[in-house]
């Protein structure tokens, strides 16, 4: 691994294209009757029909062992250290949807739950209520809320899932979440872990918030109270675009990816509709304008955390379908790989390394027949770090220059 | 990678042996109608035979996806980080010319090139002039300069190139190039870097140096001018032969990788002839006094660069041939491999991992019938940075000692 103001010296412009196709938890462990990956279970004709002339390896997306949380498995295949890069999930979650954080905000990631009589918390998800209660609620929140001198915005994500930014003059960002991460409990209360003014003023103000939702919400049904995690400020991130001098584009269907794409700057894609083949036609619709495309897969990684081994398998073969239009498009470089794996059997995120599959007329192909995580694993680019990814990208595309003499 | 002072910790003598045979941009990627690498369509029948009780791999010489040039390339070889020992053209070029550094010197890399009579640049390489001319100009150089307070010398390298060497009191080496990189413009103004009084005095002489050489290469055809490149001082590196408890000679017919070895503290061996197997006869001279031997083929890389893959294949299956001579030496540690790739396709170095034999009576074989780029990925070594070669060999060669109790 160089560090990125080492990649960004060597990168230059060049008129070629790269495309990273993400399947969301694509990695996973064997299960089923023959005791196979979904990956080397599934179907994949069209795949396994550029294998052969491609180059396949294993990427660790943070370090062995270490399972990554979306935010981190997307970092590192950005090309970003993602233990260097770290950034709090209220960050990500404002970003995901679309709330834009100035210098000074601060947002933390809402779960609307359920507290029996004495305040304990019953349902940490208060039964997963629909996207349209969950909007109801935070319009609710917003219409009530009053806290002096600080502007407050809640926004819906999906079901019990909620995002709230706070502006204001002196927040810091270092409160403790007052989720208690079991049912059973109380609430935490919001902690500050700087001991300053500015800390203890910011705690002051979360306490207030806590309480006034809990009032506005005290009549409602099941939700009625929130939890509060992953306070943080806006990260100050290099620039994707500088950085690899790639005119860059995400297109995702689920908000925290677009808002992990908008974080590093790149531009974010309108989907008409929510299928994969829906992306794909926003895909063929932008891919002209711009030199390197992120297109990301969900259902992949959604099915692995239900436990739906089946279900992964049949998502795998739909993107395979669809390959033959991305090869259409004539990428000079094409990766196709996982942000973390979601094995079935595991039902999370697991630390598996994911499999990659790197196309280009500068590979140097190591003739596996097919794109499977046994043949990855015995790939030409043997097992790397996801944040080494990109750079390989780049030189693949002829983007980088050589280093010294 | 462990820093090389941790290395240094762990490394004691022993009368083992280590031979480091360097094919120059050895790597490449498929072509020809086999679609094989120029390794692996080679005929080695030498190299073939020692495999099986070899261990392969692969190494990145710097990171995956950075192309190396030679400075970068060998010093990670040699065990060096090249990211943290990073050394301008000008100081490399100069230590490849026996051209000594001292303390407060600067150093620069020269084309001669050709201007146009408005000043700008029609040829940057002035038609690479035959070596014998650029020694003419540098006499030239070297008795009309007349520089108040420094004394610079210009030493020719091959056919355009040379280094220029300048020593005095109070030089800053941070002075741009004046290299345009490119044709029909007109050379650069030497800029310092730094706003010092040492950065203003020396751009000041540098800009004289420069207008000096144009006013005597004024008549000159075709190289009527010079431009400057890679101005540095001389490193200060950690000593090869202290770090490793090596007694270490180098043997190179090119200038370049000479200065390289004597810039880490080798010692360089006077070759009779320009082949290799002139240089496997020193090597044979030589091989009773040194505990480590670095021998360098150049050819492969130059042949890669032409685009002439059967020239490259050709380079390699005379250096096969030459194995059985190594082989006689029975040194306890052979390893053979390049210091970046050169795929012919591509003309010039790459980002491509490079093939890695490593041949050691204490190593763990991993079967492989040959010595090929194929069998190299998936080789008992893996894929791991240069850095870690020379540990990798010190410790086949039961030269380190054990790390903790």
């Amino acid at each position: 691994m160089v560090p990125l103001e080492f990649v960004a010296k060597l990168a230059r412009p060049n008129t070629t294209k790269i495309l990273l196709v993400v399947m969301d938890g694509l990695g996973g462990i064997p299960g089923g009757p023959k005791g196979l990956t979904a990956l080397d279970e599934a179907k994949t004709p069209n795949l396994d029909g550029i294998a052969p002339r491609a180059t396949l390896g294993s990427i660790d997306l943070v370090s062995p062992g270490i399972t990554p949380g979306s935010g981190p498995g997307h970092f590192g295949l950005f090309g970003y250290d993602p233990v260097k890069y770290l950034i709090g999930r209220g960050v990500l979650s404002a970003a995901g949807l679309g709330l834009e954080m100035q210098a000074g905000d601060i947002a933390a990631r809402i779960n609307f739950c359920t507290v029996d009589a004495n305040g304990v918390v019953t349902d940490r998800r208060a039964g997963r209520i629909p996207t349209e209660a969950c909007t109801k609620l935070c319009e609710k929140l917003n219409a009530g809320l009053n806290i002096p001198g600080v502007t407050v915005t809640v926004k819906p994500e999906r079901e019990h899932r909620a995002a709230a930014l706070f502006r204001g003059p002196g927040l810091d960002p270092g409160i403790g979440d007052t989720d208690p991460q079991q049912e059973g409990k109380k609430p935490l209360e919001p902690r500050c872990t700087a001991d300053t003014p500015a800390g203890h003023k910011t705690e002051g103000l979360i306490r207030d918030f806590v309480a006034q939702a809990a009032r506005i919400l005290a009549s409602e049904k099941p939700a009625n109270m929130i939890l509060l995690r992953g306070f943080d400020a806006p990260p100050h991130l290099p620039v994707f675009p500088e950085i690899f001098k790639l005119k860059a584009a995400a297109i995702a269907v689920y908000p925290m990816y677009r808002g992990l794409a908008r974080l590093v700057g790149m531009e974010v894609i309108p989907v008409e509709g929510e299928r994969n083949a829906d992306e794909v036609t926003a895909l063929e619709r932008i891919w002209k304008d711009y030199d390197f495309v992120y297109l990301h897969v969900k259902k992949t990684d959604s099915y692995g955390e239900d436990g739906n081994r089946d279900a992964k398998i049949h998502v795998i073969e739909e993107v395979d379908s669809l390959v033959p239009r991305l090869m259409a498009l004539k990428p000079d470089v094409l990766l196709v790989t996982g942000d973390h794996s979601t094995p079935a059997a595991l039902k999370g995120h697991s630390w598996h390394p994911s499999p990659l599959l790197l196309l280009a007329s500068t590979g140097r192909p190591d003739g596996h027949p097919r794109f499977t995580e046994l043949n990855c694993v015995r790939g030409g680019i043997g097992r790397i770090a996801a944040v080494d990814m990109m750079p390989l990208a780049l030189a693949h595309a002829l983007r980088l220059d050589k280093f010294g003499a």
